[in-house]
């Protein structure tokens, strides 16, 4: 067969993390692998009433085609939640509802890049975005971070020096892979840099309602007086990911190229799941559903780290993270992560390596760790697990 | 602002159905513009019961992310049924989930095609398809067609006088806009053609099992001896739209392909939509449900058609369907449907104008209705409307 396929398509490959996950389905394994959500949180017995309501009140219309845009109710209730939470300013006509925010990704790609504009993104960034990215054939810079995030004098040097910047994808709070969170004074900068040189901004914000302590800091979007900031937001770790919601808030110009990739992607998220979310905010709290993750998931972070220092040889450094769900490892500069895998398996626990973090390769003495999924029993024996096989690739008695 | 889009933006636009969508949700207006399908046939009572047996039994699974194939019983179903229903010979691992067959039409967009790749249709096509595949900027050349579909002649002499030929997108069975099905003769020429010159094909099938009357003939993807077919299956027409969920059954190279594209676009479709499809499938029968929408919609079908026979004035011709959604009107050739809406809007009456099905633009003397989405007595008011617009442009009198 001598089918052709587009030039895109080239070295494009499936995302390590989907392909763990494949693996990581075994009930045996403790995965640190996945951003999964804790499925012993989710509001099971609500959703048994909310889509039995939503059934009786509104069937027909739940089984429909809807609107593009998603469905009204729901796109309300976005927008008061991030004025809420978020600080920002915005209505339901800034809202489209997305089928996860990672499609908020691939529609960015899709309305920004042609083949050859460069992409900036915080280094590591995360590996679905640059893969969603890739398919439109960008060139990646990765700017250089510390422990507070992106650094602004190294992101304003490559934006006065490089040709074709056509957007910047960032994390600020509690970044995907490493748990970092820009402080204000640097959102504050990063604006200034931004309105300066005009480049649109994808903030993606997963897991911004997710704060275990300390001060929760203004959106990017809140601060955006040019409407450059696209922020993309998702149900599924303040509520689940089965449903597959996300949501897009942007200016309305931007925001109508986003509608027609919507358009031609998938017509429209699904009805019946946007009726049974917006139905739950109705029936339930969300903020209270929230809380009760929240005090979970510290619990859980605060045994990762607390079982990492005891158990990690020395010379290894890990963040550690105010929220979110994820904390990052640096090995010493000879050990390779991907290399210490099939170790890791062998005894039973799973993360995820690091290179693929870097659009453009390298720190693969890096990896990622998950601490939201696994009960916190796992995590010390996961913990000690993936110890005993760094300690013995450091040379270091166990 | 100064924000620079991607050159596959420039003249992309809203779908003309999904704007119409918008205007047509007015509960006074008589609509014949979308493909709606009757929410009065869709099993609301059964759902609620689906629904809270999937939270039951598998609640935090359902709201768990999945992997990106989608979930296993439901593709086994799903080849079971292309297998009985399509005369394919495929098998679980042949099937990817998608969010309804429009996203299949996007990936294969994002597959194939580069810049300036030349996609071969019927002439005229999928509205929806020709928009979703615009973003990867291709040249379209629609083959003339007859009312058996397209013309073999015509694709060979294309086939062989064009360069950069990277997919060719057919509906064979009841297609969108005209209705029309192609015989078996012209199945197997074409998959000769298609063996010899070894282009994929997009065989986009959301209506082959609403066929009232006459028989079933088999898929392209049946006489498909290369793996050069790709099948693109919903169940937005025989269960209901509002859960998006479709399917792309293909060769394992090409399956792969858009199992990235997947990846990227939005990780996997809808968990718990999955899950409650495939229940619905175990406590109820899906072809008895079948059987009941085509016995209404057979019946709308054959009120259009008379209604129109005796309504609408000489000089015109449209299709007489054996099934699916759509009946096709030819006006004179001095008439323009486009022109023609707003006063049929007046009438509180809506089509698609039929130019847009056109994907380099012509044709504007003709539209589409559908009639699956109203009852009888409102296909009857609805069409003596539009007649009444007809004459009076035609001058003939009421």
């Amino acid at each position: 067969m001598a089918v052709k396929y587009a030039k895109r398509m080239q070295g494009l490959q499936g995302s390590e993390i989907r392909e763990l996950l494949k693996l990581t389905q075994q009930p045996q394994i403790i995965s640190f692998a996945g951003g999964m959500p804790a499925p012993e949180l989710f509001p099971v017995e609500e959703m048994k009433k909310v889509s039995v309501a939503v059934l009786e009140e509104n069937g027909r219309s739940a089984m429909q085609y809807t609107t593009t845009e998603g469905y009204e109710p729901l796109r309300e209730k976005i927008a008061a939640r991030m004025n809420d939470k978020n600080k920002t300013n915005v209505n339901k006509d800034d809202i489209l509802v997305t089928s996860g925010s990672q499609q908020g990704l691939d529609f960015a790609g899709k309305v920004f890049i042609d083949e050859g504009d460069v992409i900036l993104c915080e280094s590591p960034s995360y590996i679905g975005a640059i893969n969603a990215f890739k398919s439109y054939q960008p060139k990646f810079i990765d700017v250089p971070t510390d422990s507070d995030g992106m650094i602004m004098e190294e992101l304003e040097k490559i934006l006065e020096t490089t040709d074709r910047i056509k957007m910047i994808y960032v994390i600020p709070d509690f970044q995907n892979p490493t748990g970092r969170t820009w402080p204000l004074e640097r959102r504050k900068k990063f604006m200034e840099i931004v309105n300066k040189f005009e480049i649109p901004v994808i903030e993606d914000n997963p897991y911004g309602d997710l704060r275990f302590e300390g001060e929760t800091l203004p959106s990017l979007k809140s601060m955006d007086t040019k409407g450059l900031v696209i922020f993309l937001g998702t149900f599924s770790k303040i509520f689940c990911p089965g449903y597959r919601l996300g949501w897009t808030c942007a200016s309305p110009e931007i925001l109508s190229k986003f509608n027609f990739a919507k358009q031609g992607a998938d017509l429209q998220a699904s009805t019946i799941s946007q009726m049974e979310v917006s139905k739950f905010m109705d029936m339930y709290d969300l903020d209270a559903h929230v809380d009760k993750i929240k005090a979970v998931y510290v619990k859980r972070r605060d045994v990762m780290l607390k079982t990492m220092e005891e158990e990690f040889p020395e010379g290894l450094v890990f963040t550690h993270p105010e929220g979110g769900l994820f904390t990052w490892v640096e090995l010493p500069s000879n050990l390779n992560a991907k290399e210490l895998m099939p170790k890791c398996l062998d005894k039973n626990v799973a993360y995820v390596a690091g290179g693929g973090f870097f659009p453009n390769g390298g720190r693969e003495n890096t990896f990622r760790l998950n601490y939201s999924n696994m009960p916190e029993e796992k995590i010390i024996e996961g913990i000690k697990n993936i110890a005993a096989v760094l300690k013995e690739a450091m040379g270091v008695e166990a």
